[in-house]
């Protein structure tokens, strides 16, 4: 009953099996291989992007921060929810890859921003000439920290507040697969024709070891970002390994089916919680986490029973986060569920 | 016929094998795994140390890096043999890490420094008050990365170099293992018993896929290191499979026995050479890598039998830079020797 | 008319003269002149405290970064009001000094923040472990930018709320003679007595030509604080200059004169303002600042007849900021009056 | 007898009494006043270049490591003599302000590059693709720390380097008026006619109190530049007096006198200790700095006399360093001959 993070989850087996199969004989490091050459051709199909540069990276944080890195100036602002992940949950890595540029936060409920209030606090900076940081960049995030999620039509409404603005928009796909599941978009859709420059496509809480492609639609800063990522550490030498991980993870459509698992298995344990007095739900459950209120006293006994997730405990309640993975089962479901 | 780098062989079996078998249930994320906890104990108990902290990043850079940045200020000169991979390779990574620090690069042949030449060259440094860098960290490489080693005691004397000075000392370790088979010196004696704060104990050359362990022998700054590795994307969530390998690296020595036979290819390689005419060695060979040259039109013939290695020819004749793996063959050795 | 800025006003000619005399001869750069070192001994007799370190800066930018630089980490989250100097109008200063730390923005009306407000968002953050950001220190104003005082008693209480956390307070004291003078407190009160561990103290808005003293209440890091000067390219080297200014300034209490003429000046203008039917003060005026609403059409009249300020207009209404300087005649503010 | 720098003279007098005559009434900050705007016009027309944008700064290091920070990416290399201010003097100002790029050493005797040496350190490094920082800019010093000048043609020699291999030119004027004097060269000719790209000219060690105008001799970046210089604290708001230093200082040559003059004492003395057995000069003298060796025993006599000046002593030997500025005497140079 493991709900803390979908990190929590190991290896997909036909990932680990693709990574057992990459081991065979030598090859050239850096990403100069067999496997990195056909993922890169992989995700290029996915998305139908044949112009798309991508570059592995092992963690989200990394795919993150060097993507503003190469949107947004040191002196620039960039624009994101107040709950992002790049602002609350990074320890200050974009401020580190950018050289100093300033996350603003975007207000908005249950993690999603609207255009109008993006474009409010985006025309509320940057008016102070040389005095004030420069307007950057935008950067979205679906599924979003509060597990909802942008519908494509909602993604390029966002992108065009930017473009008002002449900003490029990151977009923080850390669950993307989750996002494209949930929606039915396609991820074209879903990223660069909604106006996506760059997109952090996470494999990581999805079934793979440690990877994380970043897409960049627009080629043009590719080289840098190629010198940023090996200058950040990120360049990994037995590349093999990362691309043999995200082969497989996009082979006969993979990371979706993990990704429909998860959102169901989320779907089954919010309609269980619903149905139990005293429980509520902060906000609408559409990919695969959720947060909870219930009454005090809870979080021990289901502890006790094993269960494991983050809580977030309020004034006269507890509340709880809980996330599904590729490996939730329908058992640790109903178990968790019995509990309450 | 794999020359170009340690880093182009696979992942060791027993090393694959754990990794396959750390990837049961669902474990907790960043470091918080039972693997990971055994790691640590393993490392203390193998450099005799159970004071020292442990963190594990996924690159040599990134170890190099997040040490010096720990150990040195952004004002400060880091003092560093002129072919170190910190200052040749990683495409200014320690400069990105500690905020602008300046690389001072101390002469030697083969790669070596001699006390002498490293006292020399910080105590031409730092000199002029405010209005220069100020003396801040020395950073030793064993293996060199010329192939040659330093044994504990010539360790210790620049260490103690240093200590006259008042600077700590990072040890970059990327071939740790292969100095301490070429030098028959304990762990502890090759590094913080010879006065080393910090090293970069590197896996990934030596059979793991990519992992390598900083080994923090002062740990009063353990915590700003997992800041600092966090806030540049290097805290893996699925922690478990980096420590996993390492586990296994270190499990009965086999990191040993994977060092002694890339040792020992490379001097299988290196008796071959010697005895060929026309064909000379640029420095001694004492661990697993070497630089050879010998007359013009041989990289043609090598090239298209399949060989491949780094070229470093110069006006008149072609040069090569070969290196041994923990996988290299005898037969790999005795067919590349045919070859010329 | 000028009401921009206390920056339009030039040199008070008693200063002026100071720097006339002070060019006499030759004289070491760098502040290892006899000028500086009497400034040393003024600001520490009129600060009541003898150990505390100072260093001259060009800019009001310069000190505050500097001195969040030797406070925060880069790792780290500094606290200041949302409308403070430092998060709006420095593009980024503190940013770039800090290598990255984040500015989080508190609360309050008029520019001033309530202990309360301080402590509420300073235990919202830096809570989640290595994920987060850390708490890093706290940033006051005094006068503020809305034109507001803090009492010593006031900046204890937010001293108080930082020390709770273990953090070192900042002030930026842009307008400290302001505020001195409006509170009536002694330097000493109104800083280190209060719990302020570094403040800067400015010059150039009250009669100097461009000068600003950081004051190091805590001289533990004087000597970082100097290079990080000096590597800003803040260490000027016809320093004697910068200490000429800063010395005639206190000289016989210059400074405090200064500024209880454009406080003087500022409660004419708010009187006058306050009498005109359809002008509303936005706030209270305290020293030597006040925005003012009036109905749309005025600024036109104003600026025809050579009035200059910052508008801030809203909907509906036209927003003035107006700033009286020690240059500004009773005579510019009645004319100005005058007009409305 | 001051002959430690040329920073250690005060501010000549015409650019003194042009301070006090800028002190009258208000003026917009932040360089929107009549006379930056006048002295941008003053500059277009000295360089004939009316394209150039131009940016004031009250120190060489803030002029030198903005400039550079424009010129060079983070990851890169910029090539300078190893002598040079940048290099050695400014406690690692271009580390920082370029978030990290490499100053690779040029040697060169008398602090002069050959265009030989400069294309030999390039062409050595940025050759390892993504593993190794890029090439990023040229920096020049002209009059050059050993106290020798680059003749125009000279200049334009190592700029063609520089664009051999695509990168920009800086130039590090300093002293830039004793480089004109001394080889007779326009200024056009001595900077962007010969290549340079952007230019510090040195105003206070050459009469003014402290002022560095940078030219942007292609204004492409001017307005990072600004932002830039902004974001460092660079920014003066009471820029007239910036202007007016320079402007007096340009006007009617003045310049180019007070060059003249501290080229000549400097000439006078070399003039005098070539003729005193047991002195020698270590380099050409062509502008207003010179280097002496004498025999041990000297500095005692002088500096009892009341002469300052940096020594710089070898094994057997005294050394010093004698630098003459515009208010040098010839009765300073005599009494100071008449010791030795």
């Amino acid at each position: 009953m493991h709900f803390a993070s979908d990190n929590c989850s190991g290896v997909a087996p036909q990932i680990m099996a693709a990574m057992v199969r990459a081991n065979e004989g030598q090859a050239p490091g850096y990403g100069n291989d067999p496997l990195t050459s056909r993922l890169t051709a992989q995700i290029r199909e996915v998305f139908d992007a044949p112009e798309a540069e991508i570059a592995l990276v092992p963690t989200g944080t990394a795919a993150n921060a060097l993507s503003l890195a190469v949107l947004a100036a040191p002196w620039s602002a960039i624009f994101a929810h107040e709950l992002a992940h790049i602002t609350r949950d990074e320890c200050g890595a974009p401020e580190f890859f950018t050289h100093g540029a300033k996350l603003v936060p975007v207000p908005g409920a249950h993690g999603r921003m609207s255009p109008d209030a993006l474009r409010a606090v985006i025309a509320a900076h940057g008016t102070g000439g040389v005095h004030s940081v420069q307007r950057g960049a935008v950067s979205l995030t679906n599924v979003t920290e509060a597990g909802t999620v942008y519908t494509a039509a909602e993604t390029a409404a966002l992108c065009a507040v930017a473009r008002e603005f002449g900003l490029p928009v990151h977009l923080d796909g850390a669950r993307f697969a989750n996002a494209v599941v949930a929606t039915g978009a396609s991820p074209a859709d879903l990223s660069w024709r909604a106006g996506v420059d760059i997109l952090s496509l996470g494999g990581t809480k999805n079934g793979c070891m440690g990877v994380e492609a970043v897409v960049l639609f627009n080629p043009s800063r590719a080289w840098e970002f190629q010198l940023r990522r090996k200058r950040s550490g990120h360049l990994l030498s037995k590349h093999r390994f990362l691309a043999a991980q995200m082969s497989a993870w996009l082979e006969n459509g993979l990371w979706l089916d993990l990704a429909a698992h998860a959102n169901s298995m989320a779907a089954r344990l919010a309609a269980g919680l619903t149905a139990k007095p005293g429980v509520s739900l902060r906000g609408p459950v559409e990919a695969n986490l959720m947060f909870t209120t219930w009454e005090s006293g809870l979080h021990d006994r289901l502890r006790t029973a094993g269960a494991s997730y983050y809580s977030e405990d309020g004034a006269g309640y507890e509340g709880a986060r809980l996330v599904t993975g590729w490996s939730t089962t329908p058992d640790d479901v109903d178990r968790f569920l019995a509990l309450i």
